[in-house]
């Protein structure tokens, strides 16, 4: 089965209202919430990674979502489920590399249990005061679509680095994009304290094409973008926004990278080709890679 | 390595400040947050519970968390990792188990990915708003022990149902108490929207004794307590809390089972025997069974 089906069985089951987003916004309580777990070999490999950027990515790919809502990333619960004979070492190293990765959130507790792999699944929790939250639905037409300017050389150096990793090869600025990304707080904190209107913004765990993808179809809007070498790779954890043109002249930083359309008779258009459903795009599927 | 080793490395990387109780309370943010991992031939094995029972219990074990807290459950993430063969009605029916044992809150996200065996993390806030919150650090000299009336014949219940589960049986009162554990929402409620003092409270997810014995531990007091069948058995998931005597007369339909003394030469006392130290509780240990 895919990712994408179960999530329609679970939107089926409790409803839509806050299904969409990578983050839960809960605004009675001003916050938002994330949650993202890593599994041994479906995720990661323990022969590719140290506990220390083990530890380092799970955090940030849970603190990257909480970015991408517009939030100030706040406290995080970690549980890590470990096969017996994992040492204490392990567990030090992990949280050490956990710790560099929280962008001014605190580690407030989770849980710990025996499992034959190594399990593990963040949950974060934003502060929306003094922000705007974000959402994938909000593009609009005429918007402009930007990243950070200094985010431009990461795009595709993340998917790089796992060939490395996978081939076997040792190109440490590559396998680092991968295993201990970079995140984009500056333009988060930049756009969502000073913006007075709706817009939209994502990560790209998944890719920057993906991200484009998602928030012009959630958006029911049309994309339209320049090609970037490493457009279609995963998990460089940069955010793209798509924010009224008039806010750029608060906003520094950034380069435009496409714009928002009313909908075509694509969904988005990368370069020249355009792309009609998701399916075109032919991107990594999370759900164990290339099941059907 | 235990658990209880574990944590104690977490501590040394992390700090101990919200490090104690299950929940972590967020006072800033008016909310309690905890987070508890289900995992496969772990704690369940899937021949023994159907896909509802498992979405019930994963909820239940959290909520009941959060109402040992004494806030109120509010919000749940749920991150579900799968082997790829997994049926969209596995999904569906975890789901609508997992809807029977929120006690309040709503499901507002999480992940779903692929994994070797089944992985389940979930995440409960709870709003502490109107409720004073519980710390097993606060049973203080002269409080009394209570439970709710109604639980005293769920104590041991449990694990009795875990007996019949690993040897076949088809006792489906005992079964369900392990599985459907219900949960005290009537006594956190009733205590910490009208207590006045500081509190301890726990669930009995690892066992009456377990908690007698880490409210005493944490508070530095020693408890006495009768001794009750079934007091060694886990996850009942019943609570029980060291109140102040003079507000007992303000709650109804609970159960005095024991008293916070001054720190005596033992930890607590059940029935006759004293215990001195945890090891010699002999309980379960979560971190894989019987390992050291």
């Amino acid at each position: 089965m895919k990712e994408l089906d179960l999530i329609k069985v679970i939107k089926e089951q409790i409803g839509d209202k806050y299904i969409g987003d990578d983050c839960a916004y809960l605004e009675d309580l001003g916050i938002v919430i994330s949650q993202d777990s890593l599994v041994e070999d479906i995720h990661f490999k323990s022969e590719w990674c140290s506990p220390y950027q083990l530890g380092y990515k799970s955090v940030a790919v849970n603190v990257s979502d909480i970015l991408a809502s517009g939030a100030e990333p706040a406290y995080i619960t970690i549980a890590l489920s470990l096969p017996k004979d994992i040492s204490e070492d392990f567990v030090a190293e992990f949280y050490s590399g956990a710790k560099q990765a929280l962008c001014g959130a605190k580690i407030v507790g989770g849980d710990i249990t025996g499992a034959d792999k190594v399990f593990i699944s963040v949950a974060t929790i934003g502060k929306t005061a003094g922000r705007r939250i974000s959402s994938r639905s909000a593009a609009k037409s005429g918007y402009k679509v930007i990243v950070a300017s200094n985010c431009l050389e990461k795009i595709g150096k993340s998917s790089k680095g796992l060939k490395e990793l996978i081939n076997g090869g040792r190109n440490m600025d590559l396998i680092r994009a991968n295993l201990e990304p970079e995140l984009d707080v500056q333009l988060s904190r930049d756009i969502s304290e000073h913006i007075n209107d709706d817009y939209a913004m994502m990560d790209t765990s998944d890719g920057l094409a993906d991200a484009l993808y998602k928030i012009a179809e959630a958006s029911k809007v049309s994309i339209d973008s320049e090609y970037i070498d490493g457009i279609f790779g995963a998990e460089d954890y940069i955010l793209v926004a798509a924010v009224p043109e008039k806010f750029l002249k608060q906003v520094n930083g950034y380069t435009i990278i496409g714009e928002v359309l009313e909908k075509q008779d694509y969904v988005i258009k990368i370069g020249d080709k355009k792309y009609k459903s998701y399916d075109e795009l032919n991107l990594f599927n999370h759900f164990g890679g290339d099941d059907e």
